[in-house]
């Protein structure tokens, strides 16, 4: 038995209710009872998502969820609005080319978030662009773009409005009705702190005209075969489902309901508070910008003198702590610290304490303590 | 807790054993010691398969497998031959042209098993068939198809022999290198008794030709992502995977293992004799073709002057065994017994018994007692 924190951004830590959940027999996927199920499970999705619209849920990475949005509404040579400052935001675009679209690059640079009035810019001057992707936490940077100024922007607008909440759904604010979002997706492992391999999705009347007058690119992930069957009474999923994490879900979303929205996101700001301040008493620099930085991961320059494999290695080897390094051309320059989920002041404390144990092993000058003190302040400070 | 007794064609009763192996802590996917699950349970994987190729899971359903297959390596226009004679052969014909390709039908009546003559004479009438695409044990009608004796014809052709043995795998007979299959496609919550949520492909060296050298049409499937990263060392999948899935797969191939895979073909091949012989006792007519009668799933014509809610209803809601209906044109005219998983005689037993007490409590004449002597005579023979 694994007994290492995870504080990377996800899969991250399952409480212990909810990995029971999974010991439950396997019922049949198309019983009365694995209805009641998918509907209370859905339901609370939708609320999660503060939408008024179905969500559905796919058996899949979020990723599959990011191609569902974009397979089932794209037709060859569509113009997408790719926002692209980090590893999530290439993904959509790279779907974007899978289901034979022309994406519309608006690069951010990677710590930024973008710039809303870069996105009015473009849609003024480029014509037909029949979508907006954007990634609202991007998990690479350890940003988190301002979802709400680019909805009020799009207002104005015909394109849809495509939004990864992967790593921030539950963990930060997203309205997606409020924000005029038109296709939202996340996935379970993240803030949610269900197991990994569930994904959701909601779209809006919008969304569902564009999809409805889309041919069929994809088959697994058929939006049209998710309704039909997702919206009838009792509601079922076109292909057999993750049974064990449907069951795992539902119990992740009730601790969300007990604990609450509102209270949720509030736990995630100030843990990502608290570990900025105590990563920065010890002297490391933040990757991502201060107005700009994540509610649910932290990037953290590297310190000059010291390699990935030596702070990362013996974070996890010495002290049981998993932390994530960086992606892409950020390997070896970044790490992450992932403070999403069930995250509590405790785990925030032991990270950095943590950390100033390795970063003085490893002959930085630290002050031991200074860190954990910065953490607590920021929690005494509520 | 549900404590109904599935008899259906999958999902199946998963062990307490692999149920546990879910309650474990969730581990990074991309750790060294995920890396070690991934290696065993992908070896065993295509221990199972028979293969000396390397295997592959997916999270999704078998579905996805099946899409992987085809979206692969189809381009647009290429011809398949799909040998339809069910739903499931169905579904394969439908990703064929989701994926652009040109279906070349062979129709089989449902319950009859495909003649390997008639696959020839199609392959030496029309030109250029890139691909063929069977499925082993048509769910739907409980036809096994003779994949060995299609795959020896195969040889003769370059045609990709494409077989979804989703429901066979682990419970009939299958040799993918014997046999000469180029892509072989299953799920985990058949016949290796794991929970749903898990789908393995095993690619051959001439298929991957066919995959270099197709465009990519689909993202979260797109088998080169899987191949490059899932060949490394340690092995990984591409996007995050259903961590607690993949215990309960390892877990569930190690009992396949412990029980030997020849032990595990004859179990089903004597429940599968079993259950026809306790259904033939009570009157009721077999629908699949004597020497096509598949080895996980036995398919019965309804009695006459009883409906599937009546005879399956009772079932559930009286002796809590779950029987399948029929699917499309065989709604309410065929019920079906899944036998497949850990199914034991004790099962059977038990279904066949609750089946002579169902009819005659819905007033048929059946001798109490009949169906279960025969059952247990047929244990009683080996």
């Amino acid at each position: 038995m694994d007994e290492t924190l995870l504080m990377i951004p996800g899969p991250t830590r399952v409480a212990p209710r909810v990995l029971k959940a999974m010991s439950e027999n396997i019922v049949n996927h198309r019983s009365a009872l694995f209805g009641e199920i998918l509907t209370e499970t859905n339901q609370m999705m939708s609320e999660v998502f503060q939408t008024e619209n179905q969500s559905y849920l796919i058996t899949g990475s979020g990723t599959a969820a990011m191609e569902a949005a974009l397979a089932n509404t794209l037709s060859k040579g569509d113009r997408v609005l790719n926002i692209v400052g980090g590893k999530f935001g290439q993904r959509f675009m790279q779907i974007t080319e899978t289901h034979r679209g022309i994406p519309v690059q608006l690069e951010v640079e990677w710590g930024h978030g973008v710039n809303p009035d870069d996105v009015r810019y473009i849609l003024e001057e480029e014509e037909d662009i029949k979508a907006v992707t954007i990634v609202h936490n991007e998990t690479s940077t350890g940003v988190a773009n301002p979802i709400d100024e680019v909805g009020k922007i799009l207002k104005d607008y015909d394109a849809l409005y495509i939004v990864d909440t992967v790593s921030s759904l539950g963990g930060d604010d997203v309205f997606v009705d409020g924000y005029g979002i038109d296709i939202c997706v996340t996935g379970s492992q993240k803030c949610l702190a269900a197991p990994p391999g569930i994904a959701a999705v909601t779209f809006s009347d919008d969304a569902w005209d564009v999809v409805d007058k889309t041919d069929n690119q994809t088959y697994y992930l058929n939006m049209k075969k998710y309704r039909k069957i997702g919206d009838a009474t009792p509601p079922e999923t076109p292909y057999t489902p993750a049974v064990s994490l449907i069951y795992a879900m539902q119990e992740a979303l009730r601790v969300i309901m007990e604990e609450g929205l509102e209270e949720r996101v509030r736990r995630h700001k100030l843990a990502a508070e608290a570990t900025r301040n105590g990563v920065k008493a010890l002297g490391l620099d933040l990757f991502a910008q201060k107005e700009v930085a994540s509610n649910t991961v932290t990037s953290i320059k590297m310190p000059e003198g010291i390699t990935d494999k030596e702070l990362r290695g013996t974070m996890r080897e010495r002290y049981r702590i998993e932390l994530a390094g960086g992606q892409d051309h950020l390997k070896g320059n970044v790490f992450r610290i992932g403070h999403m989920g069930n995250i509590t002041h405790r785990e925030i404390i032991s990270t950095i304490a943590a950390l100033e144990m390795t970063m003085q092993g490893l002959g930085l000058d630290v002050e031991i303590g200074s860190g954990v003190a910065a953490v607590a302040d920021t929690y005494l400070e509520v």
